[in-house]
């Protein structure tokens, strides 16, 4: 078989900041590649990348994940990097990104569901990132608690408002774009790390709740979410610490 | 006087995540108005954000800074938000973005230095941005001992890498992109908040201080500096409380 021309690096074994990246390319249908793998300690005791390392330390990319793409623009490989970055590459390439003052559009809605994602990170890791939660539970329970009661209804809301006044199920109106399938992975995250949050949550959001089960329920989707390339939600960005969820 | 196409919403009295898109305006010698309201606490307790209100209440935009450009993509009238969307915005509409992978390579790089400014701001507010710095001081000086010990050199040391096998000067080589800007502010934002860390970071990094120099000293850059258009660093993203610096 043929190699594709998408690659992804990612780390292996969690969703992660790479998911939004496989779900529009499994929504497109697009072949693509994965290298995944599991940063390991050296005997020196420094962080071992496998086969990200080159593009850590080059200086092409900050880090992952990381997406190549063989058919770059204007026919030359492209190496890209930054979560919103690989989305509005792909969303152009594969037709999910609106046109003219849309895509501009499509790109605030995904940034802004990108502060919500790395909001909800923090909670669990809030003093250190390279600390365990364990070692920062206190810290953790004042940031989730201000999460819970401020920032996730704030945003919340605000993605109500913006349904709410659409002319059509998505984001754009009838046209389904790529911040549609990452409203749809973090509500999923959500619903993972604090499931009694998003139930309170549900009754006052459903325009939020139904373009969720919009996404849920597309046939790629669907097939994705239960293939073996689909990660589940553990130890990464979305963790449930049933401490840090509502009462 | 005609009215400038381009008005750029943010709050009063402080660079904050306005000051970027003031500095590619400035740079690129191009008119615009500002509203700079403060928000006030309303009767009720509740605050009112003045002549940002309407963007903030009908789903346009989540947050400031915004940008209204009235002549957006085909002729109408934009209305954007969210500092990379904005910035890539100006940076193709002012011709400081690039060109074709030249484009995603300036908005990786423009990110990256999105998410060093955003752990900079976390360092005096780890665990609540609606609460004084004096209520998360201790929390604060774990985050910003993190922040200095591992996360500003890790940084640092990727921009230096990026500029250190670059063609020319700047993050593109010979051409000159709004992420060069944006590394002259976050530098100049660090050396304001952790002067002693940034004194001790200078020597490993003679490309990003280079870099740092060499738009500081832009004559268009250097008028904006000394006009009253120039909000100086003080209680915003950038805070100076020298028990979070190195010794």
């Amino acid at each position: 078989m043929a190699e594709s021309r998408l690659t992804l690096y990612y780390w292996g074994g969690q969703p992660g900041r790479g998911e939004p990246i496989r779900l529009i390319l499994e929504e497109t249908g697009t072949p693509y590649d994965q290298v995944l793998p599991v940063p390991s300690v050296g005997k020196d005791g420094s962080l071992d990348f496998g086969a990200v390392t080159s593009f850590l330390e080059d200086g092409t990319t900050f880090a992952v994940p990381i997406l190549v793409d063989k058919d770059g623009p204007d026919g030359h490989p492209i190496t890209l990097s930054q979560l919103p970055n690989i989305m509005l590459y792909l969303g152009k390439k594969l037709g999910l990104a609106g046109h003219g003052a849309e895509e501009y559009r499509a790109n605030q809605l995904f940034l802004t569901l990108c502060d919500l994602q790395v909001e909800a990170h923090d909670t669990h890791h809030p003093l250190n990132v390279m600390k365990y939660y364990e070692e920062q539970k206190e810290a953790a329970y004042e940031k989730a608690m201000q999460f819970r009661q401020t920032r996730a209804p704030k945003f919340l809301k605000f993605f109500e408002k913006v349904l709410s006044t659409s002319s059509g199920p998505y984001f754009l109106g009838e046209q389904f774009t790529y911040p549609d399938l990452m409203l749809f992975h973090v509500v999923d995250g959500l619903i993972f790390a604090f499931p009694k949050l998003m139930e309170k949550q549900r009754p006052s959001h459903p325009e939020v709740f139904m373009l969720y089960d919009l996404v849920r329920v597309r046939s790629r989707i669907v097939k994705y979410m239960k293939s073996d390339r689909r990660a589940p939600f553990g130890q990464g960005l979305y963790r449930h610490y049933p401490e840090l969820d509502d009462e």
